[in-house]
């Protein structure tokens, strides 16, 4: 690809997440640039495309990646189109950084392991962007170090200001848990084996009928107990915590900091309202590490096979949301593929 | 009693723990002398006497309660001896602070409740001392007051540095979440009604066959969701910390404090190393507070029905850790008497 | 004295701070009792010893320590009556705890000292209590430790919600920063030699011509540098802070601690209002320290020297308030008598 | 410019602030390349240059400003040769973000200003980092937000772990204060008219001779006082703090932030080593901020007035800690070309 000019990227989806990556792209990252964007709603697509100097506007994700000018994929469309835009890029030997979900169910991300398998050679980064957050890398770096010993648990809370409109318990699990999920497999480096979700008598500020907060057991290949508070409208804010539990010491991330400002009898600082605040630098960095990998012709992120492991145990949760008690995480063996 | 000359207190039992308590209403406390200690090891007891003007050393609890210098009972003699101390006490309509656990079982406890009930008073106080930590009394202050909604889950630590030679794993249960199943009831104002052990995989650290840590899960009556994670050998210190979850927002207490330390290439503090110098105020003001209760003839601490719903959810406990899952805790209905 | 019935306090003065000083001696100390109240306000005296078994009012200082009940004597008059307080009670060889500032000027702490000097043992001790705070006494062991190298800055705050109707500019020299006058000597050891007044432009909610805050600057005999913010009316609280710089780390107090509540967007907690509740446990632990002391007979807290020597410093600091400028700090040479 | 290819810099200067500033250029910065780098050592500029496709290199500053490719300007050579540097690049109406100290002294800053001010529009930026900390940004945020009042006081920390051979105590001032001369001027709006500078007895671990630490104060217009530790050789990290104290409430930032881990006793966190990591994001926000403003035709940041005015306030200070004292700070009235 021409280095001097930056990597060509299509951006695939330009809802939300979408645009906000396009302007990461355009304004935050070197050494890219936004070559295609496409979106079903041809407008949206148009008006973005307009804002950037040599950028064109699709509505089918596969002409915008037949662009000669397209080097790489993001793909930040709804969770349901991942699985034909990803098929897509493989198809075409294109590197592609996918939002989490990779794909909604397991069934459809085995079928992408199989094209990326066929491809023979790893092509896709899955968006779990906690592992480009200063604090997540600090504790990750402390538990590979070795000097706490081995991690025995891991404490995890993930509480939202709120949940848009129609958001429903399974979702509390494979759109939210999905994160920690993913955390846990990095940060302990082993596969989810068991998840059980608890459900206390719900908050009265959630939504009729909504059980939230829940509460999350994984165990894990090795016998680490993991749990993780979710609580989508805890109404103050977003807060993301974790506090491993080693052998010979502890560690927490996930305090607010900043500013320490005493005034009308109290201290203390502002709680982010949500995600975007809360992990600004860390989908900054995370796009920035796909870029240099990619430009370096490597994949360095997370892998399809995360993306795979992820949703098997979001299903394994909502099992267990919905029989009670404890579901067994089935994944296929590993393939030697993804080392 | 004699207001001029303090609350007369018979200390019955003269180890580590009873040996402090003297010396607290000795040094420390206003308004009482101790007037008495009993211990079946008859030197201990008399060279503990020998310091202190107008103490009397006994071997038998009954003959300490006996002397007309006594006025109230202070019970820190191991657990298998409180129950017979308590009857005595009792029996002669003597006000009692009782060291935890109550009794070491179910059965036990029901006759000292039967005792109680028969003297048609409440006598007996537990020595839950967490309700006297400064921070533990804002959390329930914070609760109780309202603002932050009803509480949905609690998440408590409880580690210690290491546990002395024999410790087992259910005295993981028995001696030690027992603080956090009287914390929980006291915070939240109502019954566990289930309780379910996990087993994370050991640390290597702890000896040989016990498990630690351990991960527990209450059950309330209304619902609420509690877990604490008890680890015998946390190996750094002795941390005990809680976090309420309520429908408005979160409270956490316990992080240590004090002086802040900028010194070689790090910053912070201090981890105390044992429940001494981590609860010395909450002993303090426990033992003052039952002192000023007791002279104004009352009692205000934690009850008889606290020591026997404690060692109730303890033996749930217990099952849950020996037969796995779930044990739901079976307790008498309260006595009108308890209020 | 007679060890069971507890050392005998008359204590002279019941404003706000004798009154809370007779409900700390009858609620909260151990080994005391509050003999006599005395106050020129015959009402106020009675009604304060009506509450007290056992004790007597008198409207003459010198007739409460008259009183065979009697073993020693708490100072809590206003200022100018601490002279002749002081006088007679070392005239009847008692011993003495004595609100700050010992007396208000130099002249007359020389006559106190004089009057020890003469009597030839201590007797007095000097109520700076934050040599009993449990944050500067960890400090103090900090600096003593020497693990930290010497001591080169101190930087302290002392801020107050507002200050009283009537307050004056020198009044925050020797009302409020008297206490870091007291704090700085204890710590680092030495004497201050000199003293500068800095004033910036004042607060438009301090009371109209009153210079608020002040900025001080201590030179200590060995080359210490040391700055005290003083602020009357910084309208969210009282907070004290110091931070010690030493040639191989800094240490840093006063922060605010307790529950870290989450709530509406902000984390934080409680500032208190007024040094009641910030150094409630300071006032406790030095009135206890000063009755376990006086029973072995001993005299072990601030003495008259350093009542003197903040005076001395204080006086200095109103000179630069009104001449601007450095002034330098002049004391007699140390008695051997004060060691 | 040519928008898609992206500014094009040369950077003159490949020293360690130089390399680094060609590092950020080229991998971290959106919208910039590395044209062109100058140094007078030939060798460490070709093998710099060597590194990044289209990037030739110089020996002579205006050889690289002279390239065609060259579009703007960042000056990271020593002090001294910034006047000529600068004097170039206004010649040829390129933007430059220049290192602090703008030049050395007020009257080579005074030449500057003149030729920007005979081009008749502004190209300078002075690369005060601090303005692009996030928590700098915060606390100017609270400040002009006006609820906490006007600013009173502003207490600055700034330790380094050790000094550079040959740093002498004025470099104390020029080199290191200067930061807190921008921040303060920027912070509170307004000039510096005062600086004393007091000098503690030293540290025995600084370099012999060395007046290590220092303690300035400063005076502004409006009667605000800031006062500044200076700490060259503290020995344990590289700590930047500050608290301003404001009519209604006070802000703190600067405390190290992070994972917080409890291991061996203690718990508490990193201090980073030096002011690459501790103001890593802060370089790198700057960078892009004057890419991002260049690139629209603008100059947002510190300008060649705030250059010149740090000069000014730094020469009082060595005078006075030369001559001791209070020593004024000398401006000549502020051109209305600078706003």
């Amino acid at each position: 690809m021409p280095a001097q000019r930056g990597l060509g990227v299509a951006v695939i989806g330009t809802g939300k997440m979408g645009a906000d990556h396009v302007r990461r792209l355009h304004d935050v990252i070197s050494g890219a640039r936004v070559a295609a964007v496409a979106d079903i709603e041809a407008e949206r697509a148009k008006s973005l495309a307009a804002t950037i100097d040599g950028c064109t506007a699709y509505t089918d994700p596969a002409a915008a990646m037949a662009s000669g000018e397209v080097d790489a994929v993001l793909i930040a469309s709804p969770g349901p189109a991942h699985e034909a835009a990803l098929i897509e890029a493989l198809g075409r030997d294109l590197p592609v950084l996918c939002e989490k979900p990779m794909t909604p169910d397991t069934a459809s991300c085995l079928r992408v392991l199989e094209a990326e398998r066929r491809l023979g050679r790893r092509r896709i980064q899955v968006g779990f962007m906690r592992r480009y957050d200063s604090e997540y890398v600090k504790l990750k770096g402390l538990l590979d170090g070795g000097e706490l010993g081995r991690a025995l648990m891991l404490h995890q809370r993930h509480r939202n200001l709120a949940m848009p409109p129609g958001f429903t318990d399974d979702m509390l699990i494979t759109s939210s848990v999905a994160h920690e999920v993913d955390a846990t497999r990095w940060l302990l480096g082993q596969e989810i084996v068991a998840v059980a979700v608890h459900r206390p008598a719900p908050s009265s500020l959630a939504p009729a009928g909504m059980n939230d907060p829940q509460f999350v057991l994984f165990e894990t290949a090795s016998g680490a107990l993991v749990d993780v508070e979710i609580f989508g409208h805890c109404g103050y804010g977003y807060q993301v915590q974790a506090e491993a539990v080693c052998e010979r010491g502890t560690v927490r991330i996930g305090d607010e900091q900043g500013p320490r400002v005493s005034v009308d009898g109290r201290w203390g600082g502002h709680v982010p309202p949500d995600y975007v605040e809360r992990f600004e630098d860390a989908y900054d960095r995370e796009v920035q590490a796909w870029v240099d990998a990619t430009r370096r012709g490597e994949v360095t992120g997370p892998s399809a096979w995360d993306g795979y492991a992820a949703a098997a145990v979001c299903e394994a949760g909502v099992v267990s949301q919905r029989e009670g008690g404890r579901a067994e995480v089935e994944l296929i063996e590993r393939p030697a593929f993804y080392g």
